[in-house]
């Protein structure tokens, strides 16, 4: 399980839970990929297929329910988008979003016979959404301590969506932006495994997306996937994925990788825009898609050597577009995302009109939530008396 | 597509998008499944892969991504359960409850070339919950106008939830319980296919559930099979299932059927225990697992005789004892549940101590819906100075 971690980067190895190389990038897993092949896919549930390219074999329960979501073609999207659409419907995990890919993989290493050294006994998470709720219920399922860090602001309906699954939650007070900087200290001192956004053993949860995605298509490959990013710990478990099926033999063509964010909290776009190798911090802006709305990615300078590798781009998309995609995909696919999902939607239509997609191009957009939980402000209803039900019904196609 | 309809009860056929069997009961289609075997199976997606044994093909976009939901093997709950404890997580689906087999099935085939005579051109559905959510959602995804019936009062949140797929949303004054037996008559009338919870192509969708199930175990078979339980549609279904399979010889031991319905509203447990052979309406009661509590249903005789052919029962369970099963599920399986799913497992801990079922036995409880988009009600949080934080992580294991 004590897998060597690597840097991307500068190429350096690390062992034990450390998240960071000392040039100040992130570490991934180093994984021997070379000699995959599609056959060697297992038939286990969902994302416990591609054992051989993980650290760890498929466990029971939650955990075998983590991954294997559907992957649709929508033709309904195509005019909207400009393009051939396929979705990767990522609200299908077990807590509703594709957090659960790599908490599942990072609490089932955790688990396992033989942990990490240092030894941990306990793990943390820095987030109030999306990633709060996965790592308290796979941690629930592990029977791990977990710990989660909150705002002290949080909503109380939030708060009860986390407690559920029994985990300690901590509102801090304080800049709560600082909060993931001081988890790469506390956490080894504490023994502690911050399962964050990015930290290696989640970054190999999330790759499994990618393995989805291009084993759906193999033995072609999508032109295109564009993922909504934030962290950019996905983008960056996606990209990984890809280096491994590139590495060996087994993808026709490398996709290219889009990152779609919020132009209101759009830091990887803004550092493409420029032509820079490093991503900066911005200042956050409002956005309705408040999940990606990270200001200061951990792996925004990573992402930016995925898209670089792959031919991609970056590109920050206006609240009214998002918003649009979003309403789009419920009334004409009938597939209900968060607003931050909407980006990628709304992202392969800017791309085509930039010329980076084309129109006859297959590209797959990662929708990362569902919108069940999200609350979209609109709704009324005609009241009808139930003697009259029929009059009104005889007319209602046309309202 | 103008597959034909047979009453359970009495034998008789009927065609086109006829209910109910002049002798009162559900029909549901004819299927000839003697000839089928495991290695008919086809590699479509979720549900799709029974092609044989439905009355459409895989289409695409959101109807592909209906079913295929995990069945985990869960020991960490056995020692609550007394049994072996399989779960079916149908909160997977995209709408986030098993509703979405029965409107993909449903909508799939309306949608189909060579619709059902008579001509239909419009769906409807009387629902305020889950069925309301998934019938707009893939009504949405086929294009055909839909119409929601709902009470005069339901909350704002759950008709914001609805209206994202943008369906016309009748608010009907008057007896909302009287409404199922109306749509009977405006449906035809009104060439509007009201997909409501025990109609034959519901139904039909329904059955995959435990096709999937099956499939899962084959060629062995779960000893038993824990639904909650409200019209007795799924229910139905899912007895219809067990039948094809039986009848074409691949189930090793058709596994008993267990209806687990909420105390305060338990007209089959009720009519069960008395030994009667039809189900009558009871008062309708207040219990938190409201999404089953239909004191009236529709399938509730055809639910007793699924009951008495597999050699299983039927039990109504208290509220303190669900929310147990429910906290249980959450914080020792990691799996949010809304509470009348939480019955499945409370059932099964009730058949126990009851020598229905043994402790050997392995036994799946089919988990019907999501508990991400409830709320729990409870939440708290210790507010902690940035300063002070690692001093207070030192300790938190013993929270
Ligand atoms: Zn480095
Ligand atoms: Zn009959």
């Amino acid at each position: 399980m004590s897998a060597t971690r690597r840097c991307y980067a500068c190429g350096s190895r690390e062992t034990g839970l450390v998240a960071r190389c000392s040039c100040g990038e992130a570490l991934w897993l180093e994984t021997d990929a070379d000699s995959f092949d599609w056959n060697d896919v297992i038939d286990a549930p969902g994302m416990w297929r591609y054992e051989s390219l993980l650290p760890v074999s498929a466990p029971d329960g939650l955990f075998a329910a983590a991954g294997g979501t559907p992957l649709v073609r929508e033709p309904s999207l195509d005019a909207f988008a400009g393009a051939r659409v396929h979705l990767k419907v990522e609200g299908g995990n077990p807590t509703g979003s594709f957090k659960d890919r790599g908490s599942a993989l990072g609490l089932a290493v955790l688990q396992a016979d033989g942990r990490e050294e240092p030894a941990v006994d306990a793990v943390g998470t820095v987030s109030h959404g999306n990633m709060a709720i996965s790592t308290s219920a796979y941690a629930a399922a592990s029977g791990l301590p977990c710990v989660v860090l909150v705002p002290e602001d949080i909503p109380e309906s939030r708060l009860e969506t986390i407690s559920q699954f029994d985990p300690t939650v901590l509102r801090v007070a304080g800049d709560y932006g600082r909060l993931y900087e001081r988890t790469l200290e506390i956490g080894p001192a504490r023994d502690i495994a911050f399962l964050n956004s990015d930290v290696p053993l989640r970054v190999e949860g999330q790759k499994t997306t990618a393995l989805e995605i291009c084993e759906s298509f193999a033995p072609d490959a999508p032109d295109a996937i564009v993922v909504p990013t934030s962290s950019g710990g996905h983008f960056s478990g996606i990209w990984k994925a890809l280096r491994e099926l590139e590495s060996a033999g087994v993808l026709a063509d490398v996709p290219r990788l889009y990152a779609v964010q919020a132009a209101a909290s759009a830091p990887i776009a803004e550092a493409y825009d420029r032509g820079a190798s490093e991503v900066s911090r911005v200042e956050r802006g409002e956005t309705v898609a408040y999940s990606i709305g990270n200001p200061d990615p951990p792996s925004g300078t990573r992402a930016l050597a995925a898209i670089e590798d792959t031919d991609g781009a970056a590109v920050g998309l206006e609240d009214p577009e998002i918003l649009e995609a979003q309403r789009t995909l419920a009334s004409e696919a009938g597939l209900s995302v968060e607003a931050s999902s909407a980006t990628a939607l709304a992202g392969i239509r800017r791309l085509v009109d930039a010329g980076e997609i084309d129109s006859s191009d297959d590209v797959v957009a990662v929708t990362t939530g569902t919108g069940l939980t999200d609350h979209l402000g609109s709704g009324s209803a005609d009241l009808v008396e139930i003697e009259a039900l029929e009059d009104r019904l005889a007319a209602f196609r046309d309202d």
